[in-house]
């Protein structure tokens, strides 16, 4: 049933929207802020002096009156950079990799680290916040402005952070991830699948900021993805939507871990390029041979870049977007080869494609996505407006 | 880019959503209401006096208190069934279906009247309204309680509701179908494809009533479909969401008019399956045939059963909902082998399987679906709370 609001739910989420519009902006003043959010200049000025005290917002030169009868030149506002950081951590199973940002987003350091195959749980997480603690430590970021630590990791994930039998991580099934990197970081943790996570960061501090709707299509060892729609993350009953890796592509195609035969991610992913083309070249090697031109790996590539339209058409249709963002590090150097494929599919084959475009990016930041996604996870759940506070206890 | 909210916005909100706590229950007392919205009783009480004032809402006696300690007994409030009424128009090439419809979203009156073939546009529009009239008339509502005409039409739409090139009606692009109605009535005009009508109709009054999310599976004519997420109308960018009809599930599959392949669509509509059999048969023959028993209409109806089930998984997949309805006129006698082999296919496929189950249910209102939603669609825009509103001008 659909939930009432109040007073200050309304307060802190007219705050969240002031914040998040000084976010998404190259320097912003607060006239402006009022045009875009809708809200009154009384509001924004009593919203922006809260957030200049507590040092979240700094005022930053002025840009000159755009009517040329002259007037009061106006004040640029950006978000301090500096008032807060995330540690952002990307479980992937081959390795771990963080990722320490700053408020606005941008990565302070960065850090890859391999994972041992079938290392134990328990280890895995100790070793997360160590080296969490570590990079925080060597960049001189004291506790008191460390908003917590995000985690991206494989789904499915169930609603307090627990690990629901992960296809691609045998022995991790029902391993409390959240409560454990809580203990040992003793920060506060946000988690979510590595996918969303991602999806979050390119809103936050990527190439779909302010976007009101995308899809995101991650690409790693397995294939995932993320979900905005009408300005809100999209997660589903399970917190487990956008699991485009799984949308049939192939119905007599190879069986998938999953139960179905022929999903995206039993067709795509790494180990079945490597599969098809049977050369026992790594996925790696392959797509520098197809980037180069070598035929028999372009074709193998291109086969896959029809399969991922043929998903991405789908999520046009079923989800009437404008953009679809492709990241993850399963990209590599064949990002242009799957973007060209697709965007000329979501051109031509959507019913809806004559009532409007699908933008078809690769994210600047693909390889890091879910690292610099899982930072973002903090600072979203701190800070993004979320419709969803309006209307729950 | 999220918009602020503020105090108007909150108390029009606010009414909305003890309205729908009201319309979603048989009998609900004040007391029910704030535990559901999580509003006060103070505010639930204010709501309450102004919709009594109103005549939307009644007192319906009262109910025994629940605590055995004895008390005040609770006053039931219900909605005014014959406060208001609204015409439900469908729009499907073959026949237009009209629904009288009250407040509590109860048919009170059904007409269906067959299409001519290529019939004028101007004409059609002008039958629809001399139709909506007549039924208003002979059910004696005078206009004063006439909240609107809701009118569910093949997509797809752009915003204004101009018909953009719908595929099944060829001499139809271009056509502003909701002004025309809107003057040939002199009524307002709610306008929304026939499957997101059908969704609505659903939640309104069916059997999705207060479900927080639900994809809608319309066969008709040709396949579509509705989604309900986070409580709201998911609707995407350009009106056009929930295209499941056009989901692929035959990547070598026959051509379909969208300019894919092997869509739901161009697999399992009615003319698909009377191809699919080759006998000549009509489709309602061969699905009476197949209710039967009959080997060769069975195996034709299963395996369209299968390639909508193959949909049904990625939807799932995508969107993470616990609810698939399936209604529209198409189900006929063979609803039951759909939702059968779907729900199995739900049940074991998508990834999120073991962390929550998904619901199939036929709707009973299947073949007047479109049209008792056509007339939610006029409620659903007076009444439902819609969070847009919330951040909206």
């Amino acid at each position: 049933m659909q939930q009432g609001t109040n007073l200050p739910k309304v307060g802190s989420y007219n705050r969240a929207v002031v914040l998040e519009a000084i976010q998404a902006s190259d320097g912003i003043s607060r006239v402006q802020i009022a045009a875009v959010t809708g809200l009154t200049a009384q509001t924004v000025s009593v919203i922006v002096r809260r957030l200049l005290e507590e040092g979240l917002v700094v005022e930053d030169g002025s840009a000159p009156s755009r009517s040329s009868s002259g007037g009061k030149p106006r004040t640029i506002l950006r978000v301090e950079a500096r008032a807060g950081y995330a540690v952002g951590v990307h479980f992937d199973p081959q390795e771990l990799s963080f990722v320490l940002a700053d408020l606005a987003g941008r990565p302070v350091t960065r850090l890859h680290l391999p994972l041992r195959p079938r290392a134990r749980p328990d280890a895995v997480i100790r070793g997360m916040a160590r080296t969490a603690r570590r990079i925080l430590r060597e960049a001189g970021v004291p506790d008191g402005k460390v908003l917590g630590v995000g985690l991206a990791c494989p789904g499915p994930l169930d609603a307090d952070g627990v690990m629901v039998s992960p296809p691609r991580l045998p022995g991790w099934d029902r391993v409390p991830i959240k409560g454990l990197l809580q203990e040992y970081t003793r920060f506060p943790v946000t988690v979510d699948n590595d996918a969303t996570a991602a999806a979050i960061g390119e809103r936050w501090a990527g190439i779909a900021r302010s976007a009101r709707g995308f899809a995101y299509l991650y690409l790693g060892t397995g294939i995932g993805g993320g979900l905005i729609l009408d300005n809100q993350v999209y997660r589903g009953s399970s917190l487990n939507a956008a699991e485009f890796g799984h949308i049939t592509v192939e119905p007599e195609g190879p069986e998938c871990y999953c139960g179905n035969r022929g999903c995206v991610e039993a067709v795509c992913c790494p180990s079945a390029i490597e599969a098809a083309l049977g050369s026992g070249a790594g996925h790696a090697a392959i797509c520098a041979a197809a980037a180069g031109g070598e035929p028999e790996a372009r074709r193998v590539i291109e086969r896959v870049a029809q399969r991922l339209a043929d998903a991405a058409v789908s999520v046009v249709n079923m989800l009437d977007i404008d953009l679809l963002v492709l990241g993850g590090p399963a990209l590599r150097e064949v990002g242009e080869i799957y973007r060209e494929v697709i965007a000329r599919a979501v051109a031509e084959r959507p019913l809806a494609r004559r009532l409007h475009g699908v933008r078809v990016e690769t994210s600047p930041i693909a390889a890091d996505a879910a690292a610099i996604g899982a930072a973002s996870l903090v600072f979203h759940a701190t800070y993004a407006p979320r419709l969803g506070t309006l209307v729950s206890g």
